[in-house]
C-alpha cells in the first residue's frame, strides 16, 4: 500500500513525519517523484494537477488536505473512489491570528522599524491609537466574526459587510451594494474573508480600491479569484493604496516571475493564513487509511452530489 | 512664552503639529536647538538629560510626556516648579497590540516568509496551531491582563507570573521563586511586563534564559533595567534562544554602535510599545499651558512626595 502526496501548500516532510508516527510502515511518495503509478492506491492531496488522480490505475481512496473539496470536484476526471476530507477545528483561530498580524504589521509599522534597525537608527514614528484605526471586514461568517473579536480587544474600530444583513457584536454592519459604498471610504484597512461566488469574484477591483481612502491597506485571505491583480498593482503604483497582504492567488503556487513577489508594497504568504495542522490532523489521515485497509466505514466521507 | 520639547522617544514634528492646532501662536523649540535659554518658560519632556531643566532660568512649568514621572523625580536638580503628567487611556490597548504583534510575528514566521518572498519562493512552512504555543507573561497587572485577553481569543496557552499570587481569567498563574521555576520550562515565548523594582532588576538573565526551553523567544516591553544585555546575547549566540523583541533598553536612545542593532535574532522598536499619542494627548498639553498662562488650577499635577 502506497500513499501519493501532492500539495503546493503543505510541507510533505512534516506530514510524512506526523503520519508515520501513527503508521510506521506507510510508504509515501511525493509528487512529482511518484515512481510506478501502479503501486499507488491512496492519495493525500490539495489542488492536484487536473488528471493526475485519473492517471493512477489502482487508486482506491482520496483524502483531501483541505476542508473544502470544491477544487477536487471541479476536475471532471476525478476517479469515482471514496473521497474523505479533513475537518479541522483550528482554522478559525488560525485565521483570526493571520488577520490580527496583518492589521498590526501595517498599523504598528513593522517594516518601517525593520528598515530603521537595519540602519542602526533610533527614530520613534507616530502610530495612531488603535481607536482611530478602522478595519473593514468583507464577510461576516465564522472567520470574520472571530477576527473582529480579536481586533476589538485591541480597540480597533470594526466595520463589516455581508451580502445579506448580519449582526456581529462590536461590529458596525453593512450589507448590499449601498452598504459597501457607504463602508469603503471609512476603512483604513480592508480585509477580504468572503466566500468565492459568482457575485464576489473580482470584488477587489479598481472601483473598490478607488472608493477606499488614500493610504488604505488591503488584505486578501479568502480566494485568489476575489482579486483583480492588475487593478491592485495599478492602485499601489499610483500611490493610492499603502500596501497589501496577500495569502491567496489566482495561480498557486504563485509563479516565480509574477510581479507580486518583488513589489515593495506587497507582503506575500503562501496560502497559510488558516491551515490544516499536521500535528493535529495527521491522526485523521491515519484513521482514514486504517479504516480503508480494514474495510471499516470512513469518517468525513464526502457526498459528491451535496459537495461536502 | 516658549515651550521646550525634549524627548528621544517622541516625534517633535508630530507633537508640534498637534499642539499648534490648539495653540496656533505657541513657539516650540526642540532640544538641542533651543536658542536663548532665557526665553523658555515651559518644558514638555521625556527623560531629558540630567541638569537640562535646571539650566533654564525662567522655567515655570514642566509637562511630562509619560504617565510615569520617576525618571524626572530621580534628577536631584529638577526645578521646584509645577510638574504635570499625561494621563493616557490608550496605553493598555497599545501594549496589548504590541505584545500580540510580537507573539504573532515569531509564531507565524513573518521574517521567514519575508526572506522567501525576497527570493520569489513559494514555500509553505509549518506553523504550529496556537493551541500548542505557550506564552508566559511576567507581570499580571493591567498590561499583562489585557495582553493575555487578546492572545486568548487566538487560542494561545497563557501562563502568568507575579510576585504575589494573582488570578487572571484564562491564565494559569504562578507566583514567587518556585512558581517562576515551574513556569519557565513551559514557555515558548516569554513576555516581560513587570514593574522595575529592586527585586525585578536584571530578572532577564542567564539563569532565566537557561530555564526556558530551547528555541524560546523573549519579549521585553517593560524597562531596559530588567534585561542583562550580555546574557541575552550569549543565549542567542549559543543557539539556545530563537530570538528577542526589545522595545526598551538600558540606554535610550540605543547607541548606534550597540550590538543589538545588527543582531540577526533581535527585533528592535524605539520604546513605542505603549505611547502617549499626540493626536489624543496634545489637548492635555494645550490645556495645561492655557491654565498655566491664565493662572487657573492645573489638572494632573504631580505630588512629588507621593511620586505621581
Amino acid at each position: 500500500m502506497t500513499l501519493l502526496f501532492c500539495s503546493s501548500s503543505d510541507n510533505a516532510d512534516v506530514w510524512r513525519a506526523e503520519i508515520t508516527k501513527h503508521l510506521p510502515d506507510l510508504e509515501m511518495r511525493v509528487w512529482p517523484d511518484i515512481g510506478d503509478v501502479a503501486d499507488i492506491d491512496m492519495a493525500l492531496v490539495w489542488k492536484p494537477p487536473a488528471g493526475l488522480l485519473a492517471s493512477l490505475p489502482n487508486l482506491r481512496l482520496i483524502v483531501s488536505l483541505g476542508a473544502g473539496v470544491e477544487p477536487l470536484l471541479e476536475d471532471p476526471t476525478l476517479p469515482e473512489v471514496p473521497l474523505v476530507r479533513m475537518v479541522s477545528e483550528g482554522l478559525t483561530v488560525d485565521m483570526a491570528g493571520y488577520v490580527a498580524l496583518q492589521v498590526l504589521r501595517w498599523h504598528r509599522l513593522v517594516d518601517e522599524y525593520g528598515a530603521l534597525q537595519a540602519a542602526s537608527r533610533w527614530q520613534p514614528l507616530d502610530h495612531r491609537p488603535a481607536s482611530d484605526v478602522t478595519v473593514g471586514v468583507l464577510g461576516l461568517g465564522e472567520l470574520g466574526a472571530a477576527s473582529a473579536r480579536t481586533l476589538r480587544t485591541m480597540d480597533y474600530r470594526l466595520l463589516g459587510w455581508s451580502r445579506s444583513p448580519k449582526s456581529v457584536e462590536g461590529v458596525e454592519s453593512f450589507s448590499g451594494a449601498d452598504g459597501l459604498a457607504a463602508m469603503l471610504p471609512r476603512c483604513d484597512l480592508l480585509v477580504c474573508l468572503l466566500p468565492l461566488t459568482a457575485e464576489t469574484r473580482g470584488i477587489l477591483n479598481a472601483e473598490l480600491f478607488a472608493a477606499l481612502p488614500a493610504g488604505a491597506v488591503v488584505v486578501n485571505a479568502a480566494r485568489g479569484g476575489h482579486l483583480v491583480e492588475a487593478d491592485l498593482l495599478a492602485a499601489l503604483d499610483r500611490g493610492h493604496l499603502r500596501g497589501a497582504s496577500l495569502d491567496v492567488f489566482g495561480t498557486e503556487p504563485l509563479p516565480a516571475d509574477h510581479p507580486f513577489w518583488r513589489h515593495p508594497k506587497i507582503r506575500i504568504t503562501p496560502h497559510v493564513a488558516a491551515i490544516t495542522h499536521p500535528s493535529r490532523s495527521a491522526v485523521q489521515v491515519a484513521d482514514a487509511i486504517t479504516a480503508f485497509r480494514s474495510g471499516r466505514p470512513l469518517a468525513n466521507l464526502v457526498d459528491r452530489r451535496r459537495g461536502y
